[in-house]
């Protein structure tokens, strides 16, 4: 599936009428630690937030920015949430997205605004100030990469994914940055995905687009397992594609809506794949499940499953541990008809062990890739959960 | 509310006409690893099994078997959990049921039992039929400690809680034994206890206690956040402290229940404490939650987070972690009105953060036992969750 599209470079850049940032400003000691995206042309943005109750200040207004749905902007930091910081956390994320519209020149609501670090501490707004107005000034059609460096916390490398493809004999560009590590860290765990496209999409049909996108990507990767006050995933199209304009009624919603799959799914890998200490990337098939809330779940808690994770670090292939975790799941399913593969070796069948070459298991879980399938046969939804 | 409580010594065999053994068979290396507890009198039992789809077989027979109410004895192994186990689990099962029956002179319907251990391995039953005659004629008034030892797998200390108390003047003994470890563990989750009382109560009774016992005590607990195919909580009464049947509507259920939960929170704070490297026993409370499922869902959310945790370990006092964690949780609640203290130290009122003594806060957290108190301000509702 993900072998139609071409992965090409530039990251947020890439589209056509994308500019991008990545400056220091001294949130952090050293390191890059505030971004800006801009699109030249006027453009809709969609996005998906954290289902924490507890909401950091910059998500509560982005989402209030995007209800009119026009999005030219994204200003974001690192090094600092502004998480659980009061009404003092509210206006510093409104002088944020004042501040980057009035060196952008376009309107306040034209802003999304971003923040993951440590929670509970306010931003030091000094630098923040000054990093905006730097990077307002920085901006390149080949900024992407320092944009993403950027937004960086404990992250071990950055991560950009950049595709093409064509769709109605024009070409469609999506460039994409990303933040988080698959491994439980002290500090920070916030994930963040932002991507730029130039197709042209109506504005409805691009949140329908990416909050699937998001439920089959970065929710099916299991970063500590909890949501943070900060998740969110943005997207913003401008249209300067210039390909006749997506509808959800458009015979070309479904190539976008997969292309988008695509994107997301690689960057929710590179998240999963990052961390200290992450030397494998586990990959959980779910075939045949009830509904696909069923096989999401049965994907999630078996990536998630600490007792899963030792046993495929341990190379021991313990298929019992696997059928355990999806028991506890929340899935429906019949666990006596449960069928479990790691690799291609089939460990059971109908829910009941096979005698199989520990040998042959022991390689294939020597893998950097491991691949657990899991064959709940009760009904046709499939679901894909990646672990580290 | 636990001072009420007098701690005696004796284990399931304190109370009257109880009889145990714990005997080594070779399901293990060397210790001992199958335990017989018998009431010398007839008993009612009640149980609460683990909510996870995929339940080991002798679960699967103990929940056949209380189905008429009557329980005399309960037979357990350590070392193999007959989890996935297939056909040969269920008739295993079996055999360990009717030859502990015949052994004790009982009916097959009278006897719980229980396994713990490695998954999707058919258990050795030449040892443990072997252990089951041994175990049957070892039985002693006074064998309760070397039962509790025969069912650790991870544990690094046996686990006992007993005590008495005068109920319609008459003298109560409830003894109890468990096993489980606070600390992730590759090879073992399951979670088990199993509770011996001399009062004279109607079974419905007995199960409807045992059910709200276990709510706040095991289910409180956090064993690696999942539930395992082979957790049981089981209770048996004989009546021989011959006092007025306790019925749903007796005035004397209530007292009968509190005692229960003072025994079973007992045993889970023992469980929470144990496991390597566990220094520190994590307590949160909650109050004023909306409800008890709200208040419940927080307290665990909390207790759960590795971030939390890390935070407490590392004597960082992040309340920010602890809203976040309480935010995920599913609970219902209103951010702008909660409440954190850690120990006496208040960390944030309204949800937004004070100025607290970092070095007071930091002291707090060199305790042994830390408690965090969260008031959601928002009901009536408390519950307490344990972590380490």
């Amino acid at each position: 599936m993900s072998h139609n599209y071409k992965l090409i470079s530039g990251g947020v850049t890439a589209p056509k009428g994308f500019l991008a940032a990545g400056v220091h400003c001294g949130i952090k000691k050293q390191k890059l630690d505030l971004a800006i995206i801009f699109s030249t042309a006027p453009a809709v943005g969609a996005g998906v937030f954290t289902t924490n109750k507890v909401k950091a200040a910059p998500l509560m207004l982005t989402m209030e920015n995007l209800k009119q749905g026009a999005a030219r902007a994204i200003i974001v930091n690192a090094g600092n949430a502004n998480a659980c910081t009061g009404d003092r956390g509210f206006s510093d994320a409104e002088e944020m997205v004042s501040l980057t519209a009035k060196f952008l020149g376009i309107s306040h609501q034209e802003v999304i605004v971003s923040s993951t670090g440590v929670i509970g501490v306010p931003l030091p707004m000094d630098n923040v100030r000054q990093g905006i107005e730097t990077a307002a000034a920085e901006l390149k059609d080949d900024g992407g990469a320092n944009a993403a460096k950027a937004i960086m916390t404990t992250d071990t490398f950055s991560k950009e994914i950049t595709t093409s493809f064509q769709l109605a004999g024009k070409e469609i560009t999506m460039g994409a940055m990303a933040k988080g590590s698959g491994m439980i860290h002290p500090n920070m765990a916030t994930m963040l995905g932002f991507i730029t496209t130039d197709a042209n999409i109506e504005q409805e049909a691009l949140q329908i687009a990416i909050k699937e996108a998001t439920a089959q990507s970065f929710n099916m990767i299991t970063v500590d397992g909890d949501t943070s006050t900060n998740d969110m995933v943005a997207i913003i199209a401008n249209g300067e594609a210039d390909n006749e304009k997506i509808t959800l009624k458009s015979e070309y919603f479904g190539k976008f809506q997969q292309a988008l799959n695509f994107l997301t799914v690689e960057l929710a890998k590179l998240i999963a794949k990052d961390g200290e200490g992450a030397t494998k990337l586990l990959e959980v098939q779910v075939k045949n499940a009830r509904t696909i809330k069923d096989g999401r779940l049965a994907a999630l808690a078996v990536a998630k499953s600490s007792l899963v994770k030792t046993a495929i670090f341990g190379e021991d292939a313990n298929w019992g541990r696997i059928l355990c975790a999806v028991g506890y799941s929340g899935a429906e399913f019949d666990p006596s008809k449960v069928d479990i593969a790691i690799g291609d070796e089939m460990m059971a069948i109908d829910g009941a062990g096979l005698a199989f070459d520990e040998e042959r298991a022991k390689k294939i879980l020597e893998n950097k890739h491991v691949v657990i399938f899991i064959d709940l046969k009760d009904g046709d939804a499939d679901a894909t959960a990646w672990g580290c």
